[in-house]
């Protein structure tokens, strides 16, 4: 049993009473209530069979730490008090131990003061050898508040705070998980095989609550959104239509309303300063040989934003929370991955023993962390085994990354002509030279945009052309493509006005919404141009293993026309994106080495044979993929 | 004995006349001429005790090979002989050879029909250990055919054929050696430590040959520099003050008026095409892992341009000319340094072999690389040990490479706020968060500017602000500084109107100036500015070891204002760039970490002391750098 010292003043915790008269009054009084003493266990429940041997039970209760406990036929090999008395942290011995009910039994002067039940639950079979997501799916994000409406009686709810504001572009909408399910054969169509859906844990933060990183309880659906039952019963309809589900997990902050924060277990669970400091976000300072301390302490320890607490992941209590929290909700939900938060704003080794842990319980999930740097090296540096992270011994035990840079490049490139030296095509064609600096090539996320940056439709002001030429991009590159919701019917908005015109509401996912862009019918003609080329392509794309784990062989762009091939011993599919206005004439002669003997290629979206024994025609600003044959 | 083979038609050799008759005629003729016949052989002489054991002498002479060499009391490990007749390969083991003269004697049908000299020499003491440049010296890098006439007479030369031009901006100004010796005061005053003269070896191209990059004879000082004699004097000289010479080598090309291009060796010595192929430039594909075999064999293939054929440092014969070349100046002229023209370029094993044979003859000798590339990850890949060439088991040995991305961010910075992400001096900063991914962060070359580059004092419009905060910032970070001539006096060039623009004339180099900025007289208010700027700092920096080898602190810039500290066990400096158009007042609390128990610091260029204790003020666009007490 140790003692966490604790050398500052503690902040929120409030002093409790003393008792110290009429004994005899208070030993009866408390005898009385020893079963109806209010405790909160997390995890909630636990499971026999897992592969870490050990469960650490936070015990939750006013003055809980004056009691001592003990379970039945189970070990409790550490108990650990802080300086707050209401919390007590159980550690428990799990191996061997079978489903079922177990007694926590509260002691006192060596009486039972009173006990709580947990419950180990049998494990899905094959839970642990679950396969995440990964090259051969396409992720659709989408932000749940804003998607669509399945449940008009959660709108508001009396538990938590915002009520629902749909004039408010910063508001609750009512968008939720029943909205999801109901729209799940829409993403089918579409080619979706993976939703990555922002976060949908309880966020009661009293304004801007619908984008939910700012969570209060994260054992909980938030109620808005649905119950956790209505959570495992999306992720059930998905496997169902052979999809996979991935949360958004948030390890770097909670939000000031999270009960816990409200009464910190101890002051060092959150990163804490005389006043408030703000990260300065500069990821880099994580690396840099050169930085000063104090600019990596606060841009680690810094607070994302006002509202959002700063965990302490180097704190041994505030990690195995997290890391038992993410595998609850793998194991309570049927997980396919997670996608996580701020990933490089975590102590750096915190987050690493995070992954670790869950990629020791999960071997063949998947987790893709949000390393927004516009380096490669400095994107390899977070991904499992990096050579680039080696320079520093340091391993994040992280399997994908974000392709970051390859974003940078498509926000620009469509608009520019390449005569410049890194102008035009030169710019995505380079983004693909440093591939080397990458452990694991395949398992990168790329994408065209997603819920914090500009959206592309608007960036390039609604042209389909470009918008197909980014699409053709991303679906036949190497690593895994993720579109954001809305942009398959061509949806705009301006990340210059906020974030609320680039999360704008799914047109059809309200009962109330003039026009449903769910269906075919709902669409315009236009709304139905982008959708089916994005239907197309991505259902293409579904068993094409050239593009999932195929080699690339690029060539250097010439008129801001780029080719690339990817191919494997069974499969040639040659990719021809043309940045020009003009239509361009390409001599297949200099792509020989990768042509091999093929004659012929099949546009994968008009069916149409093409010839590669004379010039290959490509319309002006246009993506042409052939299959070769 | 070893014949090279050859595949394909041999370009340039004329068919030489077949003599099948008059056997006697011929055998008295071939007796008389014995003595006579011209060979020229290279290296011209060598030395005994150098480290490598093998000296490869090509022998050049009509129909030379078919003679059978041999050497008294030297072995003869190999004789190769190409296609081309008039070549001879001779292998001779050194290993134990002393000073002295030795007879090569050329025999046919066992007789020695002619003889040749070959001398070793006696190597200078201490030659194997010289030191080469480090990051101690400030390198000043000028054009010899700009920087000051010493010699008049040489100015045009009949044995080469561009004459005298000094009214074209392109052609020969008449610069040369003596010119340079003749003002070794005046770039000691400076602070120079190093010259990087750029080529002197003969270059017999019609026109621009001043650039001297298409050389005609590299065992040869173009004689409108001067002679061999007069190079190895320069070095003498600059000894003799303490300073260093680098000699800009070039093993990438020659020019087409090189006399071997002209007798090709072996068809193979140059890259050849059908037609031409100039070089695509993209050094990227000597390691994107997705390049097309073509790009990348255009790139190194293909000729950087026309009048410069491209030579195959993968053939061996190649190879051993070019290392051996190379070595013979270091010993001869008495070098302390290369730097390597488009080092990138090169056949990629090739170049790494032709490095790692310098250096083993010369383990602390220093060479750098032009590798200019707008990646960190893809220059450190060329240094020495690199951990990023590593990942493809590949290792140049070459101990320096250029900041060229430092250079990048000098080239738009003093323009720029900082509100953006990566503008202003976040810019700068962010160019050293990635100095872990360099092998030896020390050994770089820091530069505003080069001759193939826009003059900073063009780009910065004349501001001589700009100028001292972009010097105060070369002449303080990590690695070796470098000047280019004329900038110390404020000259511009306009990079747009052509090289011979920001390859002007030193004013004074020429006995008919108007003015002579060589001396301070002969200066104007505004140069004698540039000029004692730029002295005072690179005097101060000469024995600031702190400075050459200190540990470096950056903090994020603030309002435009970069800070970083240089500091080792006995000496700390700051470094305060001002960016801000606006005084600035810097309070040092936020410093602490390095200020330590400083309380003052003086001003290198004013010698005012100032607090550390309150805080510090910094004049808008102005850098301060305080030696701490």
């Amino acid at each position: 049993m140790k003692k966490i010292s604790h050398p500052k003043h503690f902040l929120t915790l409030d002093a409790l009473p003393y008792r110290s008269k009429v004994f005899l009054c208070i030993a009866l009084i408390s005898s009385l209530l020893s079963f109806s003493q209010a405790v909160k266990v997390e995890p909630p429940f636990w499971w026999a069979g897992m592969n870490a041997g050990e469960l650490q039970l936070m015990v939750y209760g006013k003055n809980i730490s004056q009691y001592e406990p003990q379970i039945n036929g189970v070990n409790i090999s550490d108990v650990t008090k802080t300086e707050n008395p209401n919390y007590l942290f159980i550690t428990v011995q799990t191996t061997g131990i079978t489903p079922g009910k177990v007694k926590i039994d509260f002691k006192k002067k060596g009486k039972i003061r009173f006990s709580e039940a947990y419950e180990f639950k049998k494990r899905a079979d094959n839970s642990a050898q679950r396969k995440g997501f990964d090259s051969s799916d396409m992720i659709y994000l989408l932000m749940p508040d804003r998607f669509a409406n399945g449940n008009e009686s959660n709108d508001s709810h009396p538990d938590v705070t915002e009520k629902v504001d749909r004039s408010f572009d910063g508001g609750r909408h009512g968008g939720d998980i029943e909205g999801i399910i109901d729209h799940l054969d829409y993403l089918k169509e579409l080619g979706v095989t993976t939703i990555w859906s922002t976060p949908l844990l309880e966020d009661n933060d009293e304004r801007y609550s619908y984008h939910t990183y700012a969570q209060s309880d994260v054992y909980k659906i938030d109620p808005r959104y649905g119950t956790n039952e209505d959570y495992k019963r999306l992720a059930n309809e998905m496997h169902k239509r052979d999809m996979k589900l991935v949360m958004d997990y948030v390890t770097n902050h909670w939000g000031s309303e999270h009960w816990m924060i409200k009464d910190l277990p101890t002051y060092e669970w959150i990163h804490q300063f005389s006043g408030y400091a703000n990260s300065n976000y500069r990821m880099t300072t994580q690396y840099d040989p050169n930085t000063s301390e104090i600019d990596k302490k606060y841009c680690v320890d810094g607070w994302f934003v006002k509202t959002m607490p700063d965990l302490n992941q180097s704190h041994p209590l505030v990690l195995n929370y997290l890391i038992q929290n993410a595998i609850w909700w793998i194991e309570y939900a049927n997980l396919d991955g997670f996608r996580v938060d701020t990933y490089s704003y975590n102590d750096k080794e915190g987050i690493a023993k995070w992954t670790k842990a869950i990629m020791e319980e999960y071997p063949h999930f998947n987790i893709v962390g949000e390393v927004w740097l516009h380096d490669q090296a400095q994107i390899s540096y977070w991904q499992k085994d990096s050579p680039i992270g080696a320079l520093q011994n340091y391993n994040t035990h992280l399997p994908a990354v974000m392709d970051f840079t390859l974003h940078d490049a498509i926000g620009t490139v469509f608009n520019e002509d390449n005569t410049g030296w890194s102008d035009g095509m030169y710019k995505v064609y380079e983004n693909f030279v440093n591939d080397f600096l990458y452990r694991d090539i395949n398992n990168l996320l790329v994408f065209i945009e997603n819920h914090d940056t500009a959206r592309f439709n608007h960036i390039y002001n609604g042209s389909i052309d470009k918008y197909k030429m980014a699409v053709a991009l991303i679906a036949t590159v190497r690593g895994t493509p993720q579109i954001y919701y809305g942009s398959e019917i061509g949806m705009q908005g301006d990340k210059g006005k906020g974030d609320g015109d680039i999360r704008q509401d799914f047109p059809g996912g309200w009962a109330s919404d003039k026009n449903n862009a769910f269906t075919k019918e709902g669409r315009n003609q236009l709304q139905n141009q982008y959708y089916e080329f994005t239907s197309k392509i991505f259902n293409w794309r579904k068993n094409k293993k050239v593009i999932h784990t195929g080699k690339t062989t690029q060539f250097l762009p010439e008129n801001n026309v780029y080719v690339y091939f990817r191919y494997n011993d069974n499969e040639s599919v040659m990719v021809i994106i043309n940045n020009n206005p003009e239509e361009q004439s390409l001599n297949t002669e200099r792509f020989k080495e990768r042509i091999l003997n093929f004659t012929k290629g099949t546009d994968i979206i008009t069916g149409e044979e093409i010839s590669l024994k004379t010039a290959i025609k490509v319309a002006g600003k246009s993506a042409l993929i052939l299959e070769l044959q």
